[in-house]
C-alpha cells in the first residue's frame, strides 16, 4: 500500500466551541500512531499561522496535557475569520511545501470548510499533493450532510439549562423574559431551549428561529396571548430571524459591521433583546420585561459540556486521521445516526458536499405557527445534550383552605 | 422551658438565587423536629401570599420531594418585589393570626430583611406574639453583619466559569470582550470573575465595580494600554457603576424604569454594554469589540451550583429554626467565617443590625488604580464556588522554527 510520507497540519478556524479541542487532541494523538506522519504541527490561528509560519509541533506535548486541553473550551490553536484567495493559498502553500507538510486538517464549520475547499483546489492545480481533511464543528449545528455537528451537544445544553433556570426566576417573579439565543441562519440551538420544559406550564413558550419569516406585530400579538392565559411568558429568539424579504431584525434598528466571509455581526450586542423588549412594553399592556442576549458564552461556558458532544468530538478528530492514513483521500468528515435512540457512524465525503453550504431545521421540526417545536425536535436533540442533564422540581404541597 | 406553639410560615422574596430553595427546605425539614410546630406553610409570591391567604401546607410534601426542590433554582414559593406599609402589615396579621402562625421565616436580601423587620415592629405593637427570622440570601453579597450571604457562591462559579470561557474564546479571535455582571451597590460578583485568571496574560485584565467611581475616558483610556500590551481585552463591569456623583452609568443612556423599592431597572437589558462597546468603538482604534450582559442566567442557572454554597443555604435555614426554637428570638441569621481557609459558623443578630443596610467591598479587595482586585479578594472568595471547579489548561509545544 502506498503511504504519502509528511508532516500533518491541524488547524481551528472560525467561531470556537467548548469542545473544539477534543478534535484537535483525536487527530493529534492518533496521527502518532502512523509511522508516515513525521510529525504533527499546529498552526496558531488558523490559515493565517500558515502564511505567517507560525507551527507549534503538537509531536513534543504529553498526552497528558493534551488530554487536559481537550476539556479546555475555545481553539487553542487560536483561531481565525480570514477567508484565502488564490494569492493567499499561494502564500500557505510555500510554507506548506517548506515544512514537508502533507495532510492539512482543519477543524471548523461553514466557512473552514470552504477555505479547505479552495486550498485543496489551489494545491490540485500546483500539482502538490496534499490530504486536505475537514473536521466539523459548529454549535449553530448547520453542516449539511450531518446528523449534528461537534460543538453543538453542549452549547445546546448550555441553552437548555439557562431557559430552565430563567424559567423558574420567571415563575417567581412574572413577567415577560426574552432569550437571544446565537444562530445565524439556523435556529437548532434556539429551539433546544424546548429541553427546559417539563411541566405543562413551563417555558419557553414561544420560540422563533430563523427559517421562519419574524414580524414584530405577530411577535407582540403571541407575546400578549401566552401572558393573557398564563400571567408570564418566556420567549426564546434567534439573533438570526429575519423579516419575509430575509433582512435581519437587528438591522432594521442599527448598522452592526461585517466580517470578511460578509456576516454581519449579530453577537456581542444587547441590540435585538432591547428591541424586542422595547417593542412588547410599546405594543401590549405588560411592563415588566427583560431580554438577556446569552451571546459567547453559549459557545466556551467553561464545566458544562455534554459527555457525548465530547465523545463524538474526540472521535471526528480520531476519524478523520484514519480515513486520510488507510484510504489516502481528502474530504470531510460526517456525523450519522443509524438508530433513533442512539448511536452514530463516520464517514468521509467530498469537501465539495460541505463546503459553505448551510443546513436548516427540517420543516417537520417547527409548528404550524410559526412559534414553537414539534415533538419530533426534542426527540432529535434530547440525546445530543448528553447524560447528568439536570431536571427541576416544583413543590406538590396541597394549598391550605382560607380561614380569615 | 417556655415553648411558643403555634404553626411556622416561610416565604421567599426578592430576586431568586440557585440555592434558595435549599433553605426553604432546610427551614421546612428541621421545623418538623419541634412538637411546637403544628404545620409548616409556605405563603406564595412572599408577603402577598400573606395578604392573599394563599398558603401550601409544606407538610404534607415528602422529604424526597422536598430534597429536589432543594436542588432547583430560583423561588418554588415563587418570590414578590412587594414592600409593606403598615397597613400592609395590619392585613397580614389578620391572615396570621386566623391560621395562628406564629413563626414567620422570610428568605431574602437586604429588602426582605426590612420588609421583616417591618412586619415584626408592627407585631409588637399589635401584642401578637411572632418570631420574625431572616434567612439571608443574595447573588450581591452585600448584607452586613455575613461574611458571605448563600446564593453568592453560586452566581460568583457561574460567573468565573463563564469569564474563563470567553477569555480562551478572546485569546482565539482578539479584540476587546466586555461583561456585565449583576451588582447594584456591590461589586463582589464582579470581582469574582478574578477567578478565571490561571495563566499571567488570562482575563478579566480590567474589573470595575460600582465602589469606584467610573469615568467611560479613564476605561477607555485603560482599554486601549491592556489592548496595545496584548491584541486583547476583557473586561468585567458591574451593570451597577456610577459616575463620580452616584449616578448609574447606564441611566445616562436612557430612562429605565424603578420598582417599588426604588430601584432602577439594571438588569433585562444589553443597553450598559452597548453603551460601553459604542464608547470603546468610537474613541480608540480597535474594530472588534463585543459585549455580553449575563443577566438572568447569574442567578439561576440550573446545574451547576457551589456544593459549598448549597450546604450553606440548607444549613442557614436548619439553624434559623434552631434558633428561633431553642432561643424563642427574632433575628437575623449571619454566616460568620472564624478561620480562613475554611469554615462557617453561624449567630443570631437582632434585625435591625442588618435591615436594609448594604455592603460593600472592603477596600483593601480593590487595587489601587481602581480597575483591578487583589490578592486578598481572591483568598476571600475562592472557598465559595466549591469544589469540581473546573481549571482550564493551555497547549505548550514548542514553536516550530522557520524555513520559508
Amino acid at each position: 500500500m502506498r503511504k504519502l510520507k509528511g508532516k500533518l497540519l491541524v488547524a481551528q478556524g472560525g467561531g470556537p466551541t467548548a469542545v473544539i479541542n477534543q478534535s484537535m487532541v483525536g487527530i493529534a494523538l492518533e496521527a502518532r500512531h502512523f509511522d508516515q506522519v513525521d510529525r504533527v504541527y499546529g498552526a496558531v490561528h488558523g490559515v493565517e499561522g500558515i502564511v505567517n509560519e507560525d507551527f507549534l509541533d503538537l509531536s513534543r506535548e504529553t498526552s497528558h496535557n493534551l488530554h487536559m486541553v481537550a476539556q479546555t473550551p475555545s481553539s487553542a490553536l487560536l483561531s481565525t475569520r480570514v477567508k484565502p484567495d488564490k494569492d493567499y493559498c499561494f502564500r500557505m502553500f510555500e510554507v506548506l511545501k517548506a515544512h514537508d507538510i502533507r495532510y492539512f486538517f482543519y477543524v471548523g464549520g461553514n466557512d473552514s470548510s470552504d477555505t479547505l475547499r479552495i486550498v485543496n483546489a489551489a494545491a490540485d492545480e500546483s500539482n502538490y499533493e496534499l490530504r486536505c481533511v475537514h473536521i466539523p464543528k459548529t454549535i449553530d449545528n448547520d453542516l449539511v450532510e450531518n446528523d449534528h455537528t461537534p460543538g453543538f451537544g453542549s452549547a445546546a445544553r448550555y441553552v437548555a439549562q439557562a431557559f430552565m433556570g430563567v424559567n423558574q426566576d420567571n415563575r417567581a417573579l412574572k413577567g415577560v423574559y426574552i432569550g437571544v439565543v446565537m444562530g445565524r441562519h439556523a435556529g437548532f440551538l434556539t429551539a433546544s431551549s424546548c429541553l427546559a420544559q417539563k411541566y405543562v406550564d413551563d417555558g419557553p413558550h414561544l420560540i422563533y428561529v430563523p427559517e421562519t419569516p419574524f414580524s414584530l406585530e405577530g411577535f407582540a400579538a403571541d407575546v400578549q396571548r401566552v401572558y393573557s392565559e398564563r400571567g408570564r411568558c418566556v420567549i426564546a429568539v434567534s439573533e438570526g430571524i429575519t423579516d419575509a424579504d430575509g433582512t435581519p431584525i437587528v438591522s432594521t434598528l442599527k448598522d452592526m459591521g461585517a466580517d470578511d466571509h460578509g456576516n454581519v455581526q449579530l453577537s456581542g450586542t444587547g441590540a435585538l433583546g432591547d428591541l424586542l423588549m422595547d417593542y412588547v412594553k410599546q405594543h401590549t399592556s405588560i411592563t415588566r420585561v427583560r431580554a438577556d442576549t446569552f451571546g459567547y458564552l453559549q459557545r466556551s461556558f467553561m464545566g458544562n459540556v455534554s459527555d457525548r458532544d465530547a465523545h463524538e468530538a474526540r472521535e471526528v478528530g480520531e476519524k478523520g486521521v484514519q480515513f486520510a492514513m488507510w484510504d489516502d483521500i481528502d474530504g470531510s468528515v460526517v456525523i450519522r445516526r443509524p438508530v433513533l435512540n442512539y448511536g452514530v457512524d463516520y464517514e468521509l465525503v467530498p469537501l465539495e458536499k460541505v463546503a459553505g453550504k448551510t443546513k436548516h431545521m427540517d420543516p417537520s421540526y417547527l409548528n404550524a405557527t410559526g412559534n414553537g417545536v414539534t415533538q419530533a425536535f426534542h426527540q432529535y436533540v434530547r440525546p445530543l445534550v448528553g447524560d447528568a442533564f439536570p431536571e427541576p422540581y416544583r413543590l406538590r404541597a396541597p394549598r391550605v383552605p382560607k380561614r380569615s
